[in-house]
């Protein structure tokens, strides 16, 4: 990506072994974020371009000497940011923050949308997936990559269980696996606040048991309408705009969690008094998924989760540019790219 | 209270029982709260003042029809809001939010500075006091009503247990009883923000093991080098300005809760990404007093702790206009009103 709206397919160097604990993973499938689209929007225009994608799953081709978990011919998921799985932050639960992690696209390290990738920290991060390279199920698992393990960092911050009310706020593919992961949960009442009807009916598949159009004031007003006047006790942010955290108050109940996934596009919140008045907890943030990976890779095994389905068009690599444009307006959900 | 810095003591009619849950309740002990002093120090102006206090313990004078959980004779602790401690909100642990709660000095209601208080919602919201009414325990129990429950709530929201590193900002009554509620539930580590050599030194008897007197980003410095460099896992802020929720901030570790208690005196906070990448947590709020005393008033009466010892200086009701100075100034941590 070389500024806003300016993503160009170019060859780039292969990537070789590194470091002992590198690995290169030649990719299958991978994928345009939501959060690829703000600097699709936003970033200033730039001489050198950025490396793109975090999002990949693909088939192992070389090993560092300090490798032992993968070994060439595997196919392997990839979690959005690399780690090593083992340092105290990861010990925590805390992978995004991991010592000696970081993010695809960065630092010499190339992104997920390309034909290979030298993957750092390899032991720590990639996954073995028991499953042939051209089974139906790869794009349910290149969702563990980001989005369902992000819906499920939702579900699990915010504290779902068995019974709850969840209000999940917003209907791309984050917003469409928070639904997955918080009936995955128990949850008994989900309501989908979202109003692409395509997407709000494959969150009705998902689980949602009601879905509000409606957004500000009259979305609240619906969703207290639907929680008997005084709103949700568990809220899944999954956008990240002031109007959204703002919705999100206002449809908490009083003693509430909010959890947020989406990066906010916003520095500041309103988090004064009455937050405190009304006993309101703001969690949530990146998630951890090399620790989920493990936990929700049998639902998809057997089938009992499908968060594939969020990909409702392919492309293929030179078709890059295309997906992002598409997914920019709203046409497409969420944009395969099969390599 | 007439205005900022204007407490005068008038005479004010009797109080009678009003509806049949109404119990009158004549002060023994009363204080001047922290928050008290943002009033005083900001309020306009009025031509017809507002009754003032919300904590206190006295006798029961007199109950309406309705009311069997005390008599006459009572002595009795009132949480800083009245509540039915029965409706769903108390239920759930919000008595704040209750559905026919209230607070002291509003809605016709007497304030706690004062000779005598209708409490309404009696049986909801009076607890009785296995003591005498000369006790030497009565300050300790007094903190009940507010104080020491409200510091024991930052150390419940912050999910503070046993052998964890806590920071408490703020050397202030509600600072103080949170580092005597985060002893209690069983941190190791305990570092009490506060430049005040007096109460920081309270502080230590109570359990702080590490006094950080520098402020800003010097006292965040101090706090990192304290605990290996990368902050502390539970924050509890005490304060409620915008410059010490920058240092619970600073100070958290990533993965880390900040538990606030001051009501803020700001309207906007900064939650943006840094936080979302940070897995922060922000929790805390008012807290549900009366939903704590039964577990906090046996460690009173048996003297594992002593929230009283809080009060450093006695005040006659006449002397209010004086307690406020005090503490306004500074000179006074906590003042005891005598009734």
């Amino acid at each position: 990506m070389y500024g806003a709206g300016d993503v160009r397919i170019e060859n780039r160097p292969d990537p070789t072994i590194q470091q002992p604990t590198d690995a290169v993973v030649r990719t299958v499938l991978s994928c345009v974020c939501g959060s690829d689209l703000w600097p699709y929007k936003s970033m200033p225009a730039t001489g050198t371009g950025r490396p793109m994608g975090h999002e990949f799953l693909g088939v192992v081709e070389d090993t560092g000497s300090d490798v032992s978990g993968v070994r060439t011919g595997d196919l392997v998921v990839a979690p959005f940011t690399y780690c090593d799985n083992t340092c105290d932050h990861c010990a925590r639960g805390l992978h995004f923050s991991c010592r000696q992690g970081g993010r695809y696209g960065f630092d010499g390290v190339d992104g997920g949308q390309g034909e290979a990738v030298r993957v750092p920290q390899a032991d720590g991060t990639l996954v073995r997936l028991p499953v042939a390279a051209d089974a139906a199920l790869l794009p349910s698992l290149l969702a563990l990559s980001d989005v369902m393990t992000t819906g499920h960092h939702g579900a699990v911050t915010a504290g779902v269980g068995h019974g709850d009310d969840v209000l999940v706020i917003g209907d791309g593919a984050v917003g469409l696996c928070a639904v997955i992961a918080a009936r995955r949960r128990g949850a008994e009442r989900i309501i989908l606040m979202g109003r692409h009807a395509a997407r709000t009916d494959l969150g009705r598949d998902f689980g949602a048991t009601d879905v509000v159009a409606e957004r500000g004031e009259e979305g609240i007003a619906r969703v207290r309408d639907l929680t008997g006047g005084d709103g949700v006790e568990k809220v899944i942010e999954a956008v990240g705009t002031r109007q959204t955290l703002q919705t999100a108050l206002g449809s908490v109940i009083d003693g509430g969690t909010i959890s947020r996934l989406g990066v906010p596009q916003y520095e500041e919140g309103p988090v004064g008094p009455s937050m405190i008045m009304r006993n309101l907890t703001l969690t949530g943030g990146a998630s951890p998924a090399r620790a989920y990976i493990d936990e929700l890779l049998p639902d998809i095994l057997d089938g009992t989760i499908e968060p594939g389905r969020v990909f409702d068009k392919s492309f293929s690599l030179d078709g890059t540019p295309d997906a992002y444009r598409a997914m920019a307006d709203r046409r497409v959900l969420k944009a395969l790219l099969a390599l």
